[in-house]
């Protein structure tokens, strides 16, 4: 095992691996995992890894907080080594040079929440531990649903009662045991803790559980396998694209790149932009206005997956990007919807929070901030089966015929 | 080229490749491609498709009717090669050795259909054509529009406006040209080729277009590679379990498995089962009379994928069963619904007509036709996003709760 300690995110304290379950016991911050390999690169076998036959995130086994714990032929081994498409026809209507889209509805429950998921529950077979609950919106929840099915493990999810159909359809189909509560996200979150204490459950709440930011770490890895790595030093300049809610995501993402700079695989970190929904922006504000501190608000956004009051890692996913070099910015819930349709174009269905990460690649280029010769990734975060309602808010509706020629050549103006 | 010529699959009757573009001329009947491969064996290398770093259908590109056309880095690309489970719990709760799930929401556009839509947007490219019309329930239809706009080709799709709204949507957002007939399948089929008649548009439907059953050829030279190969002789009793509707998937796999027959790869073909849907078995009517003539029906099923009333392919996809030494079986709506859950509780989130698969086994099993002792594999072709309320029909409804821990007790009873 790798895993050396963990340190707090805020207040910096040390911890052993087995004295801490959750968040820093001094302050309560978010705690950043630490490996045996930042001491001594030399216990990484890079090309083992790259040469992998492993076409899941366990290939960087040795990377992760968790061991590998089997269950090969499930889905719990189908999560991560997404796709990377490069999309012509997008490329070139943004008269870019060069445009990566990672495509994070290929997991198995269909969104990026999976990769937190599968080492939440590595880390529950490790520990032995039968039950799993978190607080979700619907994605995470989903993920560990269906990652805790796999095994054999039982998941509790309590979600807010707007969560859309899709998600809590998948949840039940799972398995899991589901709870609505008639309020937000935060007050799931702060019941699942008062859960976990009760009852002996494992939490998986994002950031508050500090795998969750470990396994999604292994979409930072990913990118540089398949971009950087791939490309070289020309790479170096790459700007990523993330949107981010409780930017847990973004933190996650960033630990990757962090680890692989202490393996000296990279020189320095790509630049990372947060982008956030106008009605959900949070820790936007906060970099706008230079500080530390996040402000929560009321948020409201058609992107559900990134529509968060308190963001539950914000301090954390403001570091990262102040680290990078990057920043934040905003996009409207119509830019939002006309993303849909225009990833649409290439091959790529997404759910608003997806397609939010597109349109803050286009709100960079034409506010200035990021130049058409320099590379992006943008991260897409789940599938647009994921909430239908929008997709269909965001194209014009099919026309309805009578099943005869005439009346097809009149629709189709042809 | 591997393609040497198409004979049809009811009269008999052989066509130069260039010669014919859909159907038998003589008597309409559907056609087999057939290859240089079958007389010459040695031209193919398995160890340089075995080896082959390609993880799609792309794999087998000496075994395809259409070369691979490039778009590396595109959905086309991702197609195929989909996970195969071997999900314990269920195993053992059907109290079999070997249980075996091929998962095809796993593909780009979330089914099975996607591998036909594949090659004949192959086929397109290499005879330079611009549009492709296709009438579909859904799913072929959504494969189509993602497969479409990978490559910039412009998708027409009709259908009935019965369709579930997640694969309307789908549609829409891939940038396909809808319409909505008020009608239904079999009214959408012959209007697209009126219509591809008149406007000189590819038409992709399902059996009438030689390249589907190609395309669908690739599951079962999967299957070969993840399950027979791997296994060695003992595998040669493998039963596989297919949903059926117009009859095409099974043609499509048990046509992998011919065409492999014919390389010498495999001594005999698996056993192929056709589930349909107690409300869609007209393949099944036909193979319980003993006659080789299908009868259309009017069709009322859950599952809506295999929801058929004149199957487009059935004398063919019976002629291969009867030659697999398989057999057809229904499965009532219940069953359909129950069997959700059921996968669900594995980890897979799949549609109706997916789970009328799964049903298909256990009734199998139910009724002596299948042994708990042979090995058997189901093939799960949709995803449960694509029909949530089928989801929530075979599922309790969430309870919802004031966020309390005492509520919360009540609503878990624990």
């Amino acid at each position: 095992m790798p895993l050396s300690y963990f340190q707090c995110s805020e207040c910096g304290q040390c911890f052993e691996p087995d004295q801490v379950t959750y968040n820093c016991l001094t302050c309560g911050g978010n705690l950043d995992a630490h490996f045996s390999f930042e001491e001594n690169p030399d216990e990484i076998n890079q090309s083992a890894i790259l040469e992998s036959g492993e076409a899941s995130i366990w290939r960087y086994a040795p990377l992760l907080a968790a061991p590998d714990p089997g269950f090969n032929n499930t889905p719990l081994h189908q999560v991560g080594l997404t796709p990377v498409y490069q999309p012509e026809s997008l490329r070139k209507s943004l008269g870019m040079q060069e445009l990566w889209i990672k495509d994070e509805s290929r997991n198995p429950s269909a969104s990026f929440k999976d990769r937190a998921s599968a080492l939440v529950v590595a880390r529950a077979i490790e520990s032995d531990i039968q039950t799993i609950i978190a607080a979700s919106t619907g994605n995470a929840g989903a993920a560990l649903a269906c990652m805790a099915a796999s095994v054999g493990k039982q998941a509790v999810i309590i979600a807010p009662r707007s969560a859309p159909p899709a998600k809590v359809a998948q949840l039940l189909t799972f398995g899991a045991r589901v709870v609505l509560v008639d309020g937000n996200y935060d007050q799931a979150f702060d019941l699942s803790i008062e859960a976990s204490h009760e009852f002996g459950w494992y939490n998986r709440n994002t950031g508050y559980n500090p795998f969750t930011v470990e396994g999604k770490k292994t979409a930072g890895l990913e990118i540089w396998e398949q971009v950087l790595h791939k490309r070289g030093k020309s790479a170096q300049n790459l700007t990523i694209f993330i949107p981010v809610g409780d930017g847990n995501i973004l933190s996650g993402v960033a630990k990757g790149f962090v680890d692989l700079l202490a393996l000296g695989w990279i020189e320095r970190l790509p630049r990372l932009v947060g982008v956030q929904a106008e009605g959900s922006a949070a820790i936007y504000n906060a970099f706008k206005a230079g500080v530390n501190e996040i402000t929560p608000l009321r948020a409201k956004t058609v992107a559900d997956s990134i529509s968060v009051d308190l963001p539950r890692d914000g301090e954390r996913a403001l570091k990262r990007v102040n680290q990078s070099g990057g920043y934040y910015l905003t996009v409207s819930d119509q830019e939002i919807l006309q993303a849909i349709p225009r990833l649409g174009k290439a091959g790529l269905f997404v759910e608003p929070a997806a397609a939010a990460a597109f349109a803050g690649l286009q709100a960079a280029l034409r506010q200035g901030l990021h130049q058409s010769d320099e590379p992006a990734l943008v991260l897409c975060t789940g599938s647009g089966l994921k909430d239908i309602n929008a997709a269909m808010r965001a194209v014009e509706p099919a026309p309805i015929i009578e099943p005869t020629l005439k009346q097809l050549k009149e629709a189709l103006h042809v």
